[in-house]
């Protein structure tokens, strides 16, 4: 027998979970249709190569299969443990898991958490006992695992009731809903998407979808994950698995509820866990390169196309159809999508019509013409036409019913999809459906409607053209001390909001570039700070206890000469003090050129994710627009640019009605900055917002206008 | 004998083609398969009722029927003859068709227009054969048509190939496509989705995708419209069949394509029509409330839901699910489509919670949890809550897999829905798919994804809260003999463009308020201008041979006191001379008060639907969101009204930082003039923009400061 270690290293624990060669069943019942008997009818049924072992305190066979009295009395190595007792006995069962060696287990069992009550307590127990185990748990409160590979199948999902087989491959699914999971496990099933893993993640008392995800992307098995999210936590843990896939070319593709307060409160009710803020959550996402979607069959057209592990390079697609109807369609689709169907240059015009009936089109959309059905060898030609094309980076085959004719088809589709490497997907309307699932066993991606394809397309272009994962540098001229002595002083004071000129001077520490500006306690002194700035000032209200200071009065623009200053401070300076705030003093800031574009930037501490930044369009348009991108901190100015130039309004970046363009470079390099100080002060600052961030033309860069900042509040 | 008439009512003429009780086929082969002998099988396979009258110059038999030599050996009614000639042969069979007084025909024959050259000759003759005739086309290039009640299916479209039965029902299915449409006609058939009639327009040269779709809203056995277009000509037309369908209550949902260029290009290379430009199709249809869809599959989404006939009386979802996690994703599905998922009441949580679980969640959305499985006695203990519960205006029911347990749970769900006219879908994942076409055939709607039925149900509840048609009334202070004279000196000056003193002239002629002004010759004549419209002025270039004249200097802002617009208007004129142009004037005119947001309207002419009028943010806003509506001329204000709140950018006319909010009621008074201007002139019009138009706060009514007017060209 060998010697198991009491502790085995995570990452052997997670394979030993991912890929298991002996499964212990814990409560396991002798009836197969039982909950606690499925997962020994599965392993069974789908011939999991492994050891099967059934440990039942009151029996000694279980299904025609030996059972053990207690996991103590089973020799040699058991790698995953699959415990069905109640939740009572659960964290015991982890306890002598641990004892036995066993690195991973699967806890079916409800009742905790997410009932409150006793439950709260008994999941505070079973944290105990893997923190003394040392075993690695998936759930509770989960519906176990399905490994394809090893037909290994730990799990008392109801999505097997059908009399399939698994069909292998690729994708792994992980699901943060039990029952909904299924549904979508068997969906793909359906659509001979090949799986390796389905993963149901319950509770997560120990197993995370973060660490799960970075598992499934280590796994040589897997090259794309699915993902069904209702709430993340460990934010950055989920990032870091997303850089690991990013760099190793296997797209994760999620899709997530929460985005609207009715979908998040329904995330809530059901899991214990907390449903991030969706904005958040999105840039934090697309910042890292995970492609969301909008619902299952999102993701499974997606998961068809991503399973046959091909790239796209380029956006360029030909398109034939046996119908103009549907390649007309399939161009409209393609465009929303941000796939290109470009007129072929007259040179391969003429040689594609040479290959279809003169009545039909060669420009692209290439139609084919009906009489494909009666001499399928016009597909075959014209495809073969269709790969030699140098400008065609994918490659979409529209046809529809014909069921007659489909072997005729399928064989010049399958011929053609075989003689090229690029993307190549088939839409078959209609028809009885047979072509399609053939078309999806001989691995070709095939769809009923040019718009689905052209959302898979579009996200398999935008995976296979994606940007290099951000790998922020720190800027130069930051002076995090500076930065922090800021902080100090208003924690000596025990305050948590800075005023705005210490919120200047926060982010000057981090060489944002702002408008110049002192503080004065008497109209006399603002009038000197005034004359010692130059040009026409501001002069604002100066208290960190007095919010919106423009809307009672406390901030004066455009103000040219002493008298005027004098003047101004004094009013200021007057109505602090009848709004009771004495020993208010003011700002004297040099007025920034007009004509600059604004901007907000804004930094915060999400629960999830930690540090972000957010950035929009200021002014009106930030009413108007209620347009704005987050990311998470820090980021580096290629990836605040990609911010800025994803708003909706970015056309104003550009030339404008004779307004020269901005410079982006220059409020991209702010937003990195920001980012950064966001990223050093976690532990400190709550929030800043630099409002308005005034951007000039290119080369002139960008001013902070306003700063403002509130600490983190002290317990 | 009957005698028929020569040229039987259009009305007519459409239900004999719409409903025959006798069908003729010319050129009918004794070769089922043959395209030109499926008619005949067709007819007899599917059991048409009526009269199968094959003609056929060679054979006395056809099919095993009864062949005639021509259609005057025929005795009594012909209702439709099914032309299955080739184009040479076809306009003659329809003169013959005529002559025997058969009041439609539908000509299968392609050749025509579509290929050009002898084509459009062709098809020239047999225009004028419809012409003397008066016999109503279908056609030609075109598959024919099925009608389901009547088992009438005079067509040789593939998409019946399959041995299935016809699936009669409401929906009318109308497609400029022939193959796609075949397709698409198909795909419903196996979602069990009901037709009344597929029909193929083909060149459209009598009976258009209008007049059809007329014919169709008229029909007693259809209830509901879907149509695929590529182009649409006459679309005033189509608009006028679009009222009818509104006030029948008969929804009409159409795929358009030619949103992108590449789509355009495409329907325009396979078929002789022209795709209208896209905004203002899309602008023309929403105002007339046909609804827009993306594909086919959302199309028969939603013809699945509106042919169940019901009508949603709000937008408050209630939706019960077995899977926390699908009610979720419904939820967020649901949001974005408009449809709320509210939480209940308490007193109605406590009602559902005693219908299901302790451990699901009674709010809404409700989760049943899985227990359902073992208990469908749940699912009708919550449907029958839901079904009383007067919040409720439509019930989604989530579910997946189950097969085994199905038809408990498909009786529960079959009981609820005959109990209640609400709206009520299913969406049911994974699975064999028997529950899904079950489900369907017992006519209740069901969906694989939470996201379909959202599409689906946002469709319904657009449709069922309508709001009522324009009805313009022509507006008060509107002198259209002032408009005419303007236009008329201009053409009597052998001009097209009208200088921006004549286009406000033309404007204010329609009740169009606009900043006072006046030209003037000199610079003196200037000053005396300016004196006497009081306060600041702006002075500009006046002379229709200088387009852009602010670009070259000519126009000066804020100008005040007479030696400031002395000095403007030489400068301005001097410029004008340097530009060769001697003779030309400016335009004193008294400046608007700051602060006012900036619109643009325009009107044009489009080629298929008339006169537009179109409306957007201007100013810089113009740029940054490209973000415009567009509505056929007139419009009432409440229409524009509505134009202006569904801008991106509407947001900006309510209070925005303080800034009142905006009159947006002047600003659709406005519009509505503008588009009574460009319905009556759009003989002479060619083309007006407003630029802008300043609107100030609520009660401060619009103001027009600058209008450029074009007319048509004279030929």
């Amino acid at each position: 027998m060998q010697q198991h270690a009491a502790h085995p290293r995570t990452d052997d624990a997670l394979n030993s979970l991912l890929h298991p060669r002996s499964i212990a069943i814990l409560g396991a019942s002798d009836t197969p249709t039982k909950l606690s008997g499925r997962p020994v009818d599965y392993l069974k049924r789908f011939g999991f190569a492994g050891r099967i072992l059934p440990v039942n305190a009151k029996r000694d066979q279980v299904q025609g299969l030996t059972a053990y009295r207690s996991v103590d009395d089973i020799d040699g190595d058991i790698d995953l443990a699959m415990i069905m007792l109640s939740a009572e006995q659960s964290a015991d069962a982890v306890r002598a898991c641990g004892r036995r060696g066993i690195p991973a287990a699967i806890l079916g069992a409800s009742g905790f958490a997410e009932v409150g009550g006793r439950g709260v307590e008994l999941q505070e127990d079973l944290k105990a006992a893997i923190a003394e185990s040392g075993v690695r748990v998936l759930g509770p409160n989960c519906l176990g695992m399905i490994a394809s590979h090893e037909r290994a199948l730990p799990t008392f999902t109801s999505a097997l009731d059908e009399d399939a087989d698994l069909v292998e491959g690729p994708i792994a699914f992980l699901s943060q809903s039990g029952a909904f999971g299924g549904f979508v496990f068997n969906a793909a099933q359906n659509l001979r998407i090949g799986i390796s893993h389905y993963l149901n993640t319950g509770n997560e008392v120990d197993l995370s979808v973060a660490e799960l995800v970075d598992g499934l992307v280590r796994s040589d098995d897997t090259e794309v994950i699915l993902a069904y999210l209702e709430g993340v936590t460990g934010g950055r843990r989920l990032l870091d698995a997303a850089r690991e896939a990013h760099e190793r070319d296997k797209p994760i593709i999620a899709v997530k509820v929460g985005r609207s307060e009715a979908g998040a409160r329904a995330a809530q009710s059901h899991t214990a866990s907390l449903a991030g803020e969706d904005a958040v959550f999105d840039g934090a996402i697309s910042q890292y390169g995970i492609l969301r979607v909008d619902g299952p069959e999102s993701m499974l057209e997606a998961a068809q196309i991503f399973s046959t592990g091909r790239r796209a390079a380029g956006r360029r697609l030909t398109s034939l159809s046996v119908s103009g109807g549907a390649g007309a369609l399939m161009a409209d689709s393609a465009a929303a999508h941000g796939i290109e169907v470009r007129a072929w240059d007259e040179e391969w015009q003429r040689t594609m019509a040479a290959a279809i009936p003169v009545y039909g089109s060669p420009r692209n959309p290439v139609d084919l013409t009906g009489s494909l059905i009666a001499e399928p060898d016009i597909l075959r030609r014209s495809l073969k036409v269709a790969v030699e094309h140098p400008g065609t980076d994918m490659i979409a085959v529209l046809l529809g019913c014909a069921d007659n004719c489909a072997d005729t088809l399928i064989e010049a589709l399958d011929e053609a999809y075989r003689s090229t490497d690029r993307p190549f997907v088939v839409v078959w309307t209609g028809g009885s459906g047979r072509p399609r699932t053939r078309l999806r066993e001989l691995g070709i991606p095939c769809y009923t409607d040019p718009a689905q394809a052209a959302r898979a397309l579009g996200l398999l272009a935008d995976f296979s053209l994606r940007p290099a994962l951000p790998a922020p540098v720190r800027p130069a001229d930051v002076d995090t001390e500076a930065a922090r002595a800021v902080l100090s002083r208003a924690r000596a004071e025990g305050r948590t909001q800075l005023d705005e000129y210490e919120s200047t001077q926060l982010i000057a520490a981090y060489g944002v570039r702002t408008a110049a500006s002192r503080p004065a306690t008497t109209p006399d002194e603002a009038a000197a700070v005034a004359e010692e700035l130059g040009g026409p000032v501001a002069v604002k209200l100066l208290s960190e206890r007095i919010g919106h200071k423009s809307d009672i009065g406390g901030v004066r623009l455009g103000l040219d000469g002493a008298d005027a200053v004098r003047e101004a401070a004094d009013d200021v300076l007057r109505i602090a003090r009848e709004a009771g705030v004495d020993d208010a003093r003011v700002l004297v800031q040099r007025m920034a050129d007009g004509g600059g574009t604004e901007l907000i930037v804004g930094v915060k501490n999400d629960p999830v994710f930690g540090p972000v930044v957010v950035t929009g369009l200021g002014g009106i348009l930030v009413e108007a627009l209620a347009d704005s991108r987050v990311a998470v901190a820090p980021v580096d100015p290629v990836g605040a640019r990609r911010m800025l130039l994803s708003l909706r309004g970015s056309r104003l970046f550009g030339e404008v009605r004779g307004k020269p363009a901005r410079d982006v470079e220059a409020a991209a390099d702010t937003i990195a900055r920001l980012s950064w100080l966001a990223a050093d002060l976690a532990d400190e600052l709550a929030e800043l917002d630099v409002n308005p961030l005034l951007l000039g033309a290119a080369g002139e860069g960008a001013l902070a206008v306003d700063a403002l900042a509130h600490l983190t509040p002290l317990n």
